[in-house]
Protein backbone atom coordinates (compact mmCIF):
# COMPACT_ATOMS: atom_id res chain seq x y z
CA UNK A 1 0.00 0.00 0.00
CA UNK A 2 1.47 3.31 -1.24
CA UNK A 3 -0.27 6.85 0.62
CA UNK A 4 -0.52 8.84 -2.85
CA UNK A 5 -0.66 8.14 -6.51
CA UNK A 6 0.00 11.46 -9.06
CA UNK A 7 -1.26 10.91 -12.66
CA UNK A 8 0.67 14.17 -13.74
CA UNK A 9 0.06 15.53 -17.22
CA UNK A 10 3.88 16.76 -18.52
CA UNK A 11 2.52 18.45 -21.95
CA UNK A 12 3.80 16.92 -25.10
CA UNK A 13 8.02 17.30 -24.21
CA UNK A 14 8.96 21.29 -24.42
CA UNK A 15 9.41 21.96 -20.34
CA UNK A 16 7.94 25.49 -21.16
CA UNK A 17 4.58 23.56 -21.98
CA UNK A 18 4.76 22.12 -18.31
CA UNK A 19 2.53 23.85 -15.39
CA UNK A 20 4.15 25.23 -12.24
CA UNK A 21 2.19 22.65 -10.10
CA UNK A 22 2.97 20.16 -12.39
CA UNK A 23 6.35 20.88 -11.73
CA UNK A 24 6.00 20.95 -7.89
CA UNK A 25 4.23 17.44 -8.55
CA UNK A 26 7.09 16.27 -10.06
CA UNK A 27 9.09 17.05 -7.07
CA UNK A 28 7.04 15.34 -4.88
CA UNK A 29 7.21 11.68 -6.53
CA UNK A 30 9.41 9.11 -5.08
CA UNK A 31 8.84 6.21 -7.87
CA UNK A 32 7.67 7.33 -11.09
CA UNK A 33 6.31 3.81 -12.59
CA UNK A 34 6.94 4.33 -16.51
CA UNK A 35 5.57 1.81 -19.20
CA UNK A 36 8.40 0.31 -21.29
CA UNK A 37 7.38 0.06 -24.71
CA UNK A 38 10.36 -1.08 -26.15
CA UNK A 39 12.78 0.71 -28.46
CA UNK A 40 10.33 2.61 -30.86
CA UNK A 41 9.16 4.93 -28.68
CA UNK A 42 12.07 5.66 -26.87
CA UNK A 43 12.81 9.27 -27.83
CA UNK A 44 9.71 9.89 -25.50
CA UNK A 45 11.04 8.21 -22.38
CA UNK A 46 14.18 9.73 -22.93
CA UNK A 47 12.14 13.05 -23.46
CA UNK A 48 9.96 12.09 -20.03
CA UNK A 49 13.48 11.63 -18.23
CA UNK A 50 14.97 14.86 -19.29
CA UNK A 51 11.75 16.57 -18.27
CA UNK A 52 12.40 15.08 -14.88
CA UNK A 53 15.95 15.70 -14.49
CA UNK A 54 15.06 19.28 -15.89
CA UNK A 55 12.45 20.15 -12.99
CA UNK A 56 13.70 18.08 -10.27
CA UNK A 57 17.62 17.91 -10.19
CA UNK A 58 18.45 16.99 -7.33
CA UNK A 59 16.13 19.03 -4.98
CA UNK A 60 14.53 15.16 -4.07
CA UNK A 61 15.53 11.71 -4.42
CA UNK A 62 13.93 9.84 -7.16
CA UNK A 63 13.88 6.83 -9.38
CA UNK A 64 12.25 5.48 -12.09
CA UNK A 65 11.16 1.73 -12.80
CA UNK A 66 10.24 0.39 -16.40
CA UNK A 67 7.83 -1.69 -16.19
CA UNK A 68 7.73 -4.33 -19.60
CA UNK A 69 4.82 -3.17 -21.13
CA UNK A 70 2.40 -6.08 -21.76
CA UNK A 71 1.58 -7.53 -25.46
CA UNK A 72 -0.90 -6.11 -26.98
CA UNK A 73 -3.65 -8.41 -29.08
CA UNK A 74 -4.41 -7.63 -32.14
CA UNK A 75 -7.09 -4.85 -32.53
CA UNK A 76 -7.23 -4.10 -36.29
CA UNK A 77 -11.06 -4.85 -36.08
CA UNK A 78 -13.47 -1.60 -35.87
CA UNK A 79 -16.06 -3.41 -33.55
CA UNK A 80 -15.89 -1.41 -30.61
CA UNK A 81 -16.72 -3.84 -27.99
CA UNK A 82 -14.11 -6.40 -29.07
CA UNK A 83 -11.77 -3.70 -29.33
CA UNK A 84 -12.74 -2.69 -25.59
CA UNK A 85 -12.24 -5.84 -24.12
CA UNK A 86 -8.93 -5.93 -25.41
CA UNK A 87 -8.31 -2.81 -24.53
CA UNK A 88 -9.24 -3.95 -20.98
CA UNK A 89 -7.48 -6.98 -21.00
CA UNK A 90 -4.11 -4.99 -21.70
CA UNK A 91 -4.91 -3.16 -18.59
CA UNK A 92 -5.60 -6.18 -16.69
CA UNK A 93 -1.81 -6.94 -17.33
CA UNK A 94 -0.74 -3.90 -16.92
CA UNK A 95 -1.98 -3.32 -13.48
CA UNK A 96 -0.47 -6.88 -12.64
CA UNK A 97 2.85 -5.58 -13.19
CA UNK A 98 2.33 -2.68 -11.70
CA UNK A 99 0.35 -3.99 -8.18
CA UNK A 100 3.64 -6.31 -7.70
CA UNK A 101 6.18 -3.12 -8.30
CA UNK A 102 4.25 -1.35 -5.55
CA UNK A 103 3.58 -3.80 -2.89
CA UNK A 104 7.40 -4.25 -2.59
CA UNK A 105 7.23 0.08 -1.66
CA UNK A 106 7.07 1.57 2.06
CA UNK A 107 3.93 2.70 3.04
CA UNK A 108 4.70 6.68 2.76
CA UNK A 109 5.97 6.03 -1.08
CA UNK A 110 4.56 8.77 -3.44
CA UNK A 111 4.02 7.09 -6.98
CA UNK A 112 3.75 9.14 -9.92
CA UNK A 113 2.86 8.08 -13.40
CA UNK A 114 4.10 10.89 -15.92
CA UNK A 115 1.16 11.39 -18.98
CA UNK A 116 2.19 12.65 -22.10
CA UNK A 117 -0.21 15.84 -22.93
CA UNK A 118 -3.23 15.54 -20.20
CA UNK A 119 -4.40 12.68 -18.59
CA UNK A 120 -8.27 13.93 -19.64
CA UNK A 121 -7.82 13.05 -23.35
CA UNK A 122 -6.94 9.48 -24.39
CA UNK A 123 -4.77 7.98 -22.11
CA UNK A 124 -5.61 5.36 -20.19
CA UNK A 125 -3.31 5.98 -17.26
CA UNK A 126 -6.59 7.04 -14.70
CA UNK A 127 -8.53 3.90 -15.29
CA UNK A 128 -5.34 1.61 -14.87
CA UNK A 129 -5.10 3.66 -11.25
CA UNK A 130 -8.94 2.64 -10.57
CA UNK A 131 -8.17 -0.59 -11.12
CA UNK A 132 -4.87 -0.46 -8.99
CA UNK A 133 -6.32 0.87 -6.35
CA UNK A 134 -8.50 -2.11 -6.20
CA UNK A 135 -5.92 -4.40 -6.20
CA UNK A 136 -3.73 -2.66 -3.58
CA UNK A 137 -5.58 -1.31 -1.61
CA UNK A 138 -7.04 2.53 -0.80
CA UNK A 139 -4.51 5.45 -1.73
CA UNK A 140 -5.30 9.16 -2.52
CA UNK A 141 -4.78 9.99 -6.16
CA UNK A 142 -4.13 13.38 -7.62
CA UNK A 143 -4.46 14.47 -10.84
CA UNK A 144 -2.29 16.84 -12.76
CA UNK A 145 -3.92 18.30 -15.82
CA UNK A 146 -1.44 18.93 -18.84
CA UNK A 147 -1.39 20.97 -21.97
CA UNK A 148 -2.38 18.36 -24.45
CA UNK A 149 -1.25 18.12 -28.63
CA UNK A 150 -4.67 19.73 -29.62
CA UNK A 151 -4.27 22.52 -27.94
CA UNK A 152 -0.85 23.06 -29.27
CA UNK A 153 -2.53 22.52 -32.60
CA UNK A 154 -4.32 25.20 -32.09
CA UNK A 155 -1.73 27.49 -30.67
CA UNK A 156 0.55 27.03 -33.66
CA UNK A 157 -1.81 27.48 -35.92
CA UNK A 158 -2.69 30.76 -34.39
CA UNK A 159 -6.41 29.52 -34.26
CA UNK A 160 -9.60 28.38 -31.65
CA UNK A 161 -10.81 24.78 -32.12
CA UNK A 162 -14.27 26.41 -32.20
CA UNK A 163 -15.84 28.84 -34.89
CA UNK A 164 -18.62 30.81 -33.45
CA UNK A 165 -21.43 28.80 -31.76
CA UNK A 166 -20.58 25.72 -33.17
CA UNK A 167 -19.15 22.41 -31.13
CA UNK A 168 -15.85 21.03 -30.97
CA UNK A 169 -15.65 17.08 -31.68
CA UNK A 170 -12.56 15.42 -30.52
CA UNK A 171 -12.85 11.65 -32.03
CA UNK A 172 -9.92 9.36 -33.15
CA UNK A 173 -8.63 7.84 -36.49
CA UNK A 174 -11.04 4.62 -35.93
CA UNK A 175 -14.11 6.17 -35.46
CA UNK A 176 -13.69 8.92 -37.90
CA UNK A 177 -15.05 7.74 -41.44
CA UNK A 178 -17.81 5.90 -39.82
CA UNK A 179 -19.02 8.96 -37.68
CA UNK A 180 -18.37 12.43 -39.66
CA UNK A 181 -20.46 14.30 -40.59
CA UNK A 182 -20.12 18.37 -40.98
CA UNK A 183 -22.71 18.85 -37.89
CA UNK A 184 -20.24 17.90 -35.84
CA UNK A 185 -18.35 20.85 -35.81
CA UNK A 186 -14.90 21.26 -35.61
CA UNK A 187 -13.51 17.67 -35.44
CA UNK A 188 -10.07 16.94 -33.68
CA UNK A 189 -8.53 13.41 -34.67
CA UNK A 190 -6.19 12.07 -32.06
CA UNK A 191 -4.64 8.38 -32.40
CA UNK A 192 -4.67 7.80 -36.05
CA UNK A 193 -1.71 5.65 -37.51
CA UNK A 194 -2.85 6.24 -41.07
CA UNK A 195 -4.49 9.74 -41.50
CA UNK A 196 -7.69 7.75 -41.83
CA UNK A 197 -8.87 11.21 -43.24
CA UNK A 198 -8.01 10.48 -46.84
CA UNK A 199 -10.83 8.41 -46.82
CA UNK A 200 -13.12 11.58 -46.69
CA UNK A 201 -11.54 13.33 -49.48
CA UNK A 202 -14.15 12.28 -51.78
CA UNK A 203 -17.36 12.81 -49.56
CA UNK A 204 -15.79 16.55 -48.40
CA UNK A 205 -12.99 17.68 -50.69
CA UNK A 206 -13.39 21.18 -49.14
CA UNK A 207 -12.69 20.50 -45.57
CA UNK A 208 -9.76 22.65 -44.40
CA UNK A 209 -7.29 20.51 -42.52
CA UNK A 210 -5.10 21.34 -39.87
CA UNK A 211 -2.44 19.34 -39.23
CA UNK A 212 0.84 18.85 -36.69
CA UNK A 213 3.57 16.30 -35.81
CA UNK A 214 5.71 15.97 -32.96
CA UNK A 215 3.86 19.09 -31.44
CA UNK A 216 5.87 20.80 -28.60
CA UNK A 217 8.78 19.00 -29.68
CA UNK A 218 12.21 19.15 -31.78
CA UNK A 219 11.10 18.26 -34.96
CA UNK A 220 7.58 20.01 -35.21
CA UNK A 221 5.91 20.63 -38.19
CA UNK A 222 2.87 21.90 -39.36
CA UNK A 223 1.09 22.18 -42.57
CA UNK A 224 -2.93 23.10 -43.56
CA UNK A 225 -4.87 23.52 -46.40
CA UNK A 226 -7.53 22.25 -48.52
CA UNK A 227 -7.90 18.50 -47.59
CA UNK A 228 -8.66 17.29 -51.57
CA UNK A 229 -5.45 19.45 -52.22
CA UNK A 230 -2.84 18.38 -49.27
CA UNK A 231 -3.80 14.80 -48.33
CA UNK A 232 -1.28 13.12 -50.86
CA UNK A 233 1.71 15.24 -49.56
CA UNK A 234 0.63 14.94 -46.17
CA UNK A 235 0.68 11.15 -46.42
CA UNK A 236 3.93 11.28 -48.07
CA UNK A 237 5.37 13.72 -45.15
CA UNK A 238 4.07 11.49 -42.66
CA UNK A 239 5.49 8.39 -44.00
CA UNK A 240 9.08 10.07 -44.28
CA UNK A 241 8.91 11.54 -41.07
CA UNK A 242 7.90 7.92 -39.61
CA UNK A 243 11.06 6.54 -41.59
CA UNK A 244 13.21 9.35 -40.32
CA UNK A 245 12.44 9.72 -36.79
CA UNK A 246 11.44 5.40 -36.30
CA UNK A 247 8.01 6.61 -34.81
CA UNK A 248 5.31 9.71 -35.66
CA UNK A 249 2.99 11.31 -33.51
CA UNK A 250 0.38 13.83 -35.09
CA UNK A 251 -3.26 14.92 -34.46
CA UNK A 252 -5.03 17.34 -37.03
CA UNK A 253 -7.94 19.38 -36.96
CA UNK A 254 -10.81 19.30 -40.00
CA UNK A 255 -12.79 22.24 -40.03
CA UNK A 256 -15.86 22.26 -42.77
CA UNK B 1 1.98 49.15 -35.53
CA UNK B 2 3.18 47.26 -32.83
CA UNK B 3 5.76 44.03 -33.28
CA UNK B 4 4.07 41.43 -31.58
CA UNK B 5 0.47 40.52 -30.11
CA UNK B 6 0.89 37.85 -27.49
CA UNK B 7 -2.47 35.92 -26.64
CA UNK B 8 -1.74 34.37 -23.41
CA UNK B 9 -3.86 31.42 -21.71
CA UNK B 10 -3.42 31.49 -17.66
CA UNK B 11 -5.68 28.75 -16.33
CA UNK B 12 -8.48 29.67 -14.19
CA UNK B 13 -6.99 31.98 -11.72
CA UNK B 14 -4.44 29.49 -9.89
CA UNK B 15 -0.79 30.47 -10.29
CA UNK B 16 -0.15 26.58 -10.03
CA UNK B 17 -2.02 26.10 -13.35
CA UNK B 18 0.14 29.00 -15.76
CA UNK B 19 3.05 27.31 -17.79
CA UNK B 20 6.27 28.20 -17.51
CA UNK B 21 6.13 29.42 -21.71
CA UNK B 22 2.83 31.56 -20.28
CA UNK B 23 5.29 33.11 -17.61
CA UNK B 24 7.54 34.10 -19.52
CA UNK B 25 5.19 35.54 -22.26
CA UNK B 26 4.12 37.34 -19.23
CA UNK B 27 7.53 39.00 -18.60
CA UNK B 28 7.49 39.98 -22.05
CA UNK B 29 4.57 42.18 -22.29
CA UNK B 30 4.78 45.97 -21.92
CA UNK B 31 0.59 46.70 -22.66
CA UNK B 32 -1.90 44.39 -21.46
CA UNK B 33 -5.62 45.17 -23.02
CA UNK B 34 -8.20 44.14 -20.89
CA UNK B 35 -11.69 44.40 -21.56
CA UNK B 36 -13.82 45.70 -18.63
CA UNK B 37 -17.23 43.85 -18.57
CA UNK B 38 -18.10 46.27 -15.57
CA UNK B 39 -18.14 45.27 -11.84
CA UNK B 40 -19.67 41.84 -12.36
CA UNK B 41 -16.63 40.28 -13.62
CA UNK B 42 -14.66 42.43 -11.27
CA UNK B 43 -12.95 38.93 -9.50
CA UNK B 44 -11.87 37.54 -13.01
CA UNK B 45 -10.17 41.03 -13.68
CA UNK B 46 -8.53 41.32 -10.43
CA UNK B 47 -7.56 37.62 -10.47
CA UNK B 48 -5.88 38.47 -13.84
CA UNK B 49 -3.94 41.24 -12.24
CA UNK B 50 -2.70 39.78 -9.06
CA UNK B 51 -1.22 36.55 -11.47
CA UNK B 52 0.46 39.19 -13.29
CA UNK B 53 1.90 40.37 -9.90
CA UNK B 54 2.60 37.14 -8.82
CA UNK B 55 4.72 36.22 -12.19
CA UNK B 56 6.16 40.01 -13.28
CA UNK B 57 6.66 41.36 -9.93
CA UNK B 58 9.20 44.21 -10.92
CA UNK B 59 11.08 41.78 -13.59
CA UNK B 60 9.89 43.88 -16.39
CA UNK B 61 7.76 47.33 -16.23
CA UNK B 62 4.14 46.57 -17.37
CA UNK B 63 0.76 48.04 -17.69
CA UNK B 64 -2.92 47.26 -18.05
CA UNK B 65 -5.11 49.57 -20.12
CA UNK B 66 -8.39 48.52 -19.76
CA UNK B 67 -11.18 48.51 -22.79
CA UNK B 68 -14.73 49.25 -22.06
CA UNK B 69 -16.23 46.55 -23.19
CA UNK B 70 -18.95 47.62 -25.69
CA UNK B 71 -22.34 47.25 -25.14
CA UNK B 72 -23.40 43.55 -26.74
CA UNK B 73 -26.79 43.09 -28.78
CA UNK B 74 -28.86 40.65 -27.29
CA UNK B 75 -28.51 37.32 -28.07
CA UNK B 76 -31.74 35.17 -26.92
CA UNK B 77 -32.08 33.79 -29.81
CA UNK B 78 -31.43 30.37 -30.71
CA UNK B 79 -31.23 30.99 -34.32
CA UNK B 80 -27.72 30.55 -35.35
CA UNK B 81 -26.64 32.94 -37.94
CA UNK B 82 -28.44 35.53 -35.94
CA UNK B 83 -26.14 34.66 -33.12
CA UNK B 84 -23.47 34.37 -35.18
CA UNK B 85 -23.93 37.97 -36.64
CA UNK B 86 -24.99 39.65 -33.43
CA UNK B 87 -21.28 38.25 -32.25
CA UNK B 88 -19.20 39.25 -35.40
CA UNK B 89 -21.03 43.11 -34.91
CA UNK B 90 -19.50 43.08 -30.84
CA UNK B 91 -15.99 42.12 -31.86
CA UNK B 92 -16.50 44.73 -34.57
CA UNK B 93 -16.57 47.56 -31.54
CA UNK B 94 -13.97 45.92 -29.46
CA UNK B 95 -11.60 45.65 -32.36
CA UNK B 96 -12.43 49.32 -33.30
CA UNK B 97 -11.55 50.51 -29.21
CA UNK B 98 -8.26 48.15 -29.41
CA UNK B 99 -6.89 49.53 -32.32
CA UNK B 100 -7.18 53.04 -30.85
CA UNK B 101 -4.70 52.26 -27.85
CA UNK B 102 -2.57 50.43 -30.40
CA UNK B 103 -2.24 53.43 -32.87
CA UNK B 104 -0.79 55.53 -29.76
CA UNK B 105 1.85 52.63 -28.81
CA UNK B 106 5.24 52.70 -29.76
CA UNK B 107 6.39 50.60 -33.16
CA UNK B 108 7.97 48.10 -30.69
CA UNK B 109 5.30 47.44 -27.94
CA UNK B 110 4.60 43.90 -27.27
CA UNK B 111 0.90 43.65 -26.59
CA UNK B 112 -0.59 40.92 -24.43
CA UNK B 113 -4.14 39.41 -24.09
CA UNK B 114 -5.16 37.35 -21.14
CA UNK B 115 -6.97 34.62 -21.69
CA UNK B 116 -8.86 32.33 -18.70
CA UNK B 117 -8.29 28.83 -19.37
CA UNK B 118 -7.34 28.05 -23.26
CA UNK B 119 -7.38 30.49 -26.17
CA UNK B 120 -8.55 27.44 -28.56
CA UNK B 121 -11.67 26.65 -26.42
CA UNK B 122 -14.81 28.99 -27.05
CA UNK B 123 -12.49 32.06 -26.74
CA UNK B 124 -13.22 35.28 -29.32
CA UNK B 125 -9.35 36.86 -28.71
CA UNK B 126 -7.80 35.13 -31.84
CA UNK B 127 -10.78 36.07 -33.76
CA UNK B 128 -10.35 39.90 -32.51
CA UNK B 129 -6.95 39.42 -33.38
CA UNK B 130 -7.25 38.70 -36.71
CA UNK B 131 -9.32 41.61 -37.40
CA UNK B 132 -6.86 43.41 -35.53
CA UNK B 133 -4.03 42.94 -38.10
CA UNK B 134 -6.13 43.70 -40.85
CA UNK B 135 -7.02 47.27 -38.94
CA UNK B 136 -3.36 47.88 -37.63
CA UNK B 137 -1.19 46.38 -40.06
CA UNK B 138 0.75 43.42 -39.89
CA UNK B 139 2.44 42.21 -36.38
CA UNK B 140 3.23 38.73 -35.30
CA UNK B 141 0.80 36.72 -33.32
CA UNK B 142 2.03 34.26 -30.92
CA UNK B 143 -0.41 31.56 -28.91
CA UNK B 144 0.14 30.12 -25.62
CA UNK B 145 -2.03 27.73 -24.42
CA UNK B 146 -3.70 27.02 -21.31
CA UNK B 147 -5.11 24.55 -19.18
CA UNK B 148 -8.85 24.90 -19.80
CA UNK B 149 -12.12 24.52 -17.47
CA UNK B 150 -12.80 21.17 -18.86
CA UNK B 151 -9.24 19.93 -18.04
CA UNK B 152 -9.58 20.59 -14.56
CA UNK B 153 -13.28 19.38 -14.19
CA UNK B 154 -11.80 16.23 -15.34
CA UNK B 155 -8.60 16.50 -13.03
CA UNK B 156 -10.69 17.30 -10.44
CA UNK B 157 -13.29 14.71 -10.52
CA UNK B 158 -9.92 12.53 -11.06
CA UNK B 159 -11.55 10.94 -14.86
CA UNK B 160 -10.67 11.16 -18.71
CA UNK B 161 -13.16 13.02 -20.79
CA UNK B 162 -13.60 9.76 -22.90
CA UNK B 163 -14.54 6.15 -22.13
CA UNK B 164 -12.13 3.37 -23.80
CA UNK B 165 -12.59 4.16 -27.47
CA UNK B 166 -15.79 6.96 -27.71
CA UNK B 167 -15.74 10.49 -28.66
CA UNK B 168 -15.62 13.75 -26.58
CA UNK B 169 -17.35 16.32 -27.85
CA UNK B 170 -17.62 19.90 -26.49
CA UNK B 171 -20.59 22.11 -26.86
CA UNK B 172 -22.50 25.13 -25.59
CA UNK B 173 -25.50 25.24 -23.38
CA UNK B 174 -27.01 27.32 -26.56
CA UNK B 175 -26.73 24.00 -28.79
CA UNK B 176 -27.18 21.01 -25.96
CA UNK B 177 -30.35 20.24 -26.17
CA UNK B 178 -31.03 20.17 -30.12
CA UNK B 179 -27.97 18.64 -30.82
CA UNK B 180 -27.86 15.74 -27.69
CA UNK B 181 -27.87 11.75 -29.23
CA UNK B 182 -25.84 9.77 -26.71
CA UNK B 183 -23.99 8.57 -29.68
CA UNK B 184 -21.94 12.01 -29.55
CA UNK B 185 -20.37 10.03 -26.48
CA UNK B 186 -19.04 12.17 -23.74
CA UNK B 187 -20.48 15.94 -23.67
CA UNK B 188 -18.41 18.61 -22.24
CA UNK B 189 -20.84 21.89 -22.07
CA UNK B 190 -19.30 25.47 -21.58
CA UNK B 191 -20.89 28.77 -21.29
CA UNK B 192 -24.31 27.46 -20.11
CA UNK B 193 -25.91 29.89 -17.82
CA UNK B 194 -28.65 28.11 -16.94
CA UNK B 195 -27.67 24.29 -16.71
CA UNK B 196 -29.46 23.55 -19.90
CA UNK B 197 -28.89 19.84 -19.56
CA UNK B 198 -32.03 19.91 -17.10
CA UNK B 199 -34.20 19.97 -20.26
CA UNK B 200 -32.50 16.73 -21.02
CA UNK B 201 -33.58 14.82 -17.62
CA UNK B 202 -37.08 13.42 -19.19
CA UNK B 203 -35.57 11.95 -22.07
CA UNK B 204 -32.11 11.08 -20.61
CA UNK B 205 -32.63 10.66 -16.77
CA UNK B 206 -29.51 7.67 -16.46
CA UNK B 207 -27.30 9.99 -17.72
CA UNK B 208 -24.11 10.84 -15.03
CA UNK B 209 -22.89 14.55 -14.40
CA UNK B 210 -19.46 15.73 -13.02
CA UNK B 211 -20.14 19.56 -12.82
CA UNK B 212 -17.98 22.07 -11.26
CA UNK B 213 -17.88 25.95 -10.22
CA UNK B 214 -15.24 28.16 -9.85
CA UNK B 215 -12.46 25.44 -11.37
CA UNK B 216 -9.12 26.52 -9.92
CA UNK B 217 -10.22 29.55 -7.49
CA UNK B 218 -10.67 29.80 -4.32
CA UNK B 219 -14.29 29.08 -4.24
CA UNK B 220 -14.23 25.63 -6.48
CA UNK B 221 -17.20 23.35 -6.06
CA UNK B 222 -17.92 19.96 -7.09
CA UNK B 223 -20.89 17.57 -7.62
CA UNK B 224 -21.64 14.39 -9.41
CA UNK B 225 -24.34 12.08 -10.20
CA UNK B 226 -27.02 10.61 -11.77
CA UNK B 227 -28.30 13.70 -13.44
CA UNK B 228 -31.96 12.40 -12.50
CA UNK B 229 -30.80 12.50 -8.99
CA UNK B 230 -28.62 15.56 -8.52
CA UNK B 231 -30.20 17.97 -10.82
CA UNK B 232 -32.62 19.51 -8.46
CA UNK B 233 -29.82 20.38 -5.98
CA UNK B 234 -26.93 21.89 -8.78
CA UNK B 235 -30.00 24.18 -10.11
CA UNK B 236 -30.35 25.28 -6.30
CA UNK B 237 -26.59 25.39 -5.60
CA UNK B 238 -25.44 27.19 -8.44
CA UNK B 239 -28.14 29.77 -8.03
CA UNK B 240 -27.07 30.38 -4.38
CA UNK B 241 -23.02 30.26 -5.84
CA UNK B 242 -24.15 33.11 -8.11
CA UNK B 243 -26.13 35.08 -5.45
CA UNK B 244 -23.36 34.81 -3.22
CA UNK B 245 -20.28 35.49 -5.09
CA UNK B 246 -21.90 38.06 -7.73
CA UNK B 247 -20.97 35.61 -10.60
CA UNK B 248 -20.58 31.96 -11.39
CA UNK B 249 -19.11 30.24 -13.88
CA UNK B 250 -19.16 26.26 -14.36
CA UNK B 251 -18.61 23.48 -16.81
CA UNK B 252 -19.99 20.06 -16.74
CA UNK B 253 -19.50 16.72 -18.85
CA UNK B 254 -22.65 14.04 -19.65
CA UNK B 255 -21.56 10.78 -19.49
CA UNK B 256 -23.83 7.90 -21.05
Amino acid sequence: MVSTVWVIGIGTGDPGLVTYEAAEALRTVDVFLVADKGEVKHDLVEARRALCEHFIGDTHPYRFVEVPDPQRGPDAERDTSAYGAGVRDWHGARVRAYAEIIDDLPADAQIGFLVWGDPAFYDSTLRIVDRLRAECGPFEVRVIPGISAPQLLAARHAIPLNRIGTSIHITTGRRLVEEYVPDLGDVVVMLDGYLTCRELVERYPDLTIYWGAYLGGPHEVLRSGRLADVIDDLVELRGRLREEHGWVMDTYLLRP
